[in-house]
């Protein structure tokens, strides 16, 4: 079977919890080519639940991330079900045994893969939705020095008490289900998933974006109850449910300043991120609320609080899902690029 | 075992759905006494989950609803454990099978309280939180000559899209527990219950009552997980989970027009609202937002928009959880009902 991404091997990588994954890999795939300066690095990390390909909606001949122009490098988040994850973990760390990784892990090993194999030691931008927004704030704050500029979108340096909270239903859902069996399921916990989906379709999406029926009207669907199954259901149901637990895990834990750098002081943290930066929250996203890009904007000494202005809720940033929103921040990197 | 209601006996009871609930009872509570000329009534309907005794925080001496002054009457939901319900109902019609109930049927039930058993012909206001919102606008739509004045709060007219979606996440979390075996449970569901909790966190406060930690600040929580044990899981877990999903059933499907008066046409039925109304969302509110209130008003003759000014979330108008909004709310009651 041939793939379409990379293996980078990191060895036995110790995580910050203490646990050791021997045998660590990091899948990753690139598009364009990294010049002779090794100065048109861009680093594109995944979201939640999803894998490189459904971050290739924001690279293309034109856009800001052009591979003509640039060398981007879309590494997979561990969890993910590409690099090391439940799901592809040998025994004894598979499955619920899988440890609990942090976006300072996952930073960690992308900056070995770029360092290590490419040797690039300066990145013109680093990017990315949700969960990439995060891993993009732990670029900034733990290489400073290296990182010119930041566009995290959709998302937050850290985990906000309310998208824990979010985030705690989403897993109850999961997990209520007696399939699930502690992870040690043998068969799919359809069951879960779906009722995990059903969450999950209350907070994806803005108040506006159902009262104006864009689940309709824009995306097509031939009911909400459609929307909720073949959209919904459909995207949650292919996944592997410890894969999408130590995500979410690694989503709740996710704080920029939860390290040996910076001990918790997270206004510190956000003080030292020298890149350049666009930070860009969805106006209606209701699990990345603007206030808390603004909080962050406040505490960089480079930052422009750019917010997407979109009823999409946290699709505003989502996988190429509005063409409008996907050109307001094609736009917007290029504007951040260029300076 | 004495208690703290009455019951008015509805006979057979037929509901909008076709069903008949045949002995049908109408659990209520009555404060202070009807005035000889029988123009001193507030009926005060429940909100979802709850009996009568969660809407007491309203009622007391120097209120708004002071029993010196009002009759007040607080008609428990059918659904409700208390009125007839699928934990109280006899059988054939017990448990899962309980038919489903509309508000518009709630409402009806609890006109014949007011009109046969107390003889009342007007109501000077008719107020409520949430479903009793709900209730509160259907009182006001079905009964146009008879209500003086409505106070729906942190509540609306129709349920939303996005509010119905924030449901089927409830009730997917509750029913994905293999313990609730469809409804035929023989001991408590209570991994579903605590997910269907866990999954109502996120929505019934808002982001910023969490960002400013008022679960432990104001409401004397010892850790946010604490919250959501002894706040959360604590709510529900005493309850039926056939009587939550026939309540939620309620919800999902409530709309004024929804019926043979207006078949329909919701801006005629908000038209056809003579009453005085004092609609107020929360400012704050996840799952009842203020542009649904703002359209409601809009198409009514004769109401005023009146948010509360809360961070409180949809408990901006919770019971009595916010001293501060309790006082705003009573305040606005005042207002309304010297006009």
């Amino acid at each position: 079977m041939s793939v379409d991404y990379e293996i980078f091997e990191l060895g036995d990588f110790r995580l910050q919890g203490g646990a050791t994954l021997r045998g660590c890999r990091l899948a990753y795939k690139t598009f364009g080519t990294l010049n002779a300066a090794k100065d048109n690095a861009i680093v594109y990390p995944t979201w939640y639940s999803a894998q490189h390909d459904a971050n290739e909606w924001l690279i293309g001949a034109g856009r800001a991330l052009d591979p003509a122009r640039q060398f981007i490098v879309i590494p997979n988040m561990l969890g993910n079900g590409l690099s090391s994850s439940p799901s592809n973990m040998p025994e004894p760390y598979d499955g619920p045994r899988f440890p609990q990784v942090t976006a300072y892990d996952n930073v960690s090993a992308q900056h070995r893969l770029v360092a290590e194999r490419f040797g690039i030691e300066r990145i013109r931008l680093v990017t990315g939705w949700s969960m990439g927004a995060l891993q993009t704030f732990h670029w900034g704050a733990m290489y400073p020095d290296m990182v010119e500029r930041i566009a995290p979108f959709c998302g937050s340096a850290k985990c906000s008490r309310h998208n824990f909270v979010f985030l705690e239903g989403v897993k109850a859902a999961l997990t209520a289900d007696a399939a699930f069996a502690d992870g040690w399921y043998t068969a799919k916990p359809a069951k879960g998933l779906r009722a995990m989906a059903r969450v999950y379709a209350g907070w994806g999406f803005s108040q506006a974006f159902y009262r104006e029926e864009l689940d309709l009207k824009a995306l097509g669907y031939s009911s909400l109850e459609d929307f909720l199954i073949a959209f919904w259901e459909g995207f949650f149901l292919p996944k592997d449910a410890n894969n999408l637990l130590a995500m979410l895990w690694t989503w709740q834990h996710g704080d920029i300043s939860a390290n040996e750098i910076y001990h918790g002081d997270f206004r510190k943290t956000l003080g030292s991120i020298k890149a350049k930066a666009y930070v860009m929250p969805g106006q209606t996203d209701l699990y990345f609320p603007p206030e808390d890009s603004q909080f962050e904007v406040a505490h960089m000494p480079n930052a422009t609080y750019v917010p997407v202005p979109s009823i999409w809720g946290h699709f505003a940033g989502g996988p190429g899902t509005n063409p409008k929103d996907v050109e307001f921040i094609d736009g917007k990197l290029k504007e951040l690029l260029k300076s």
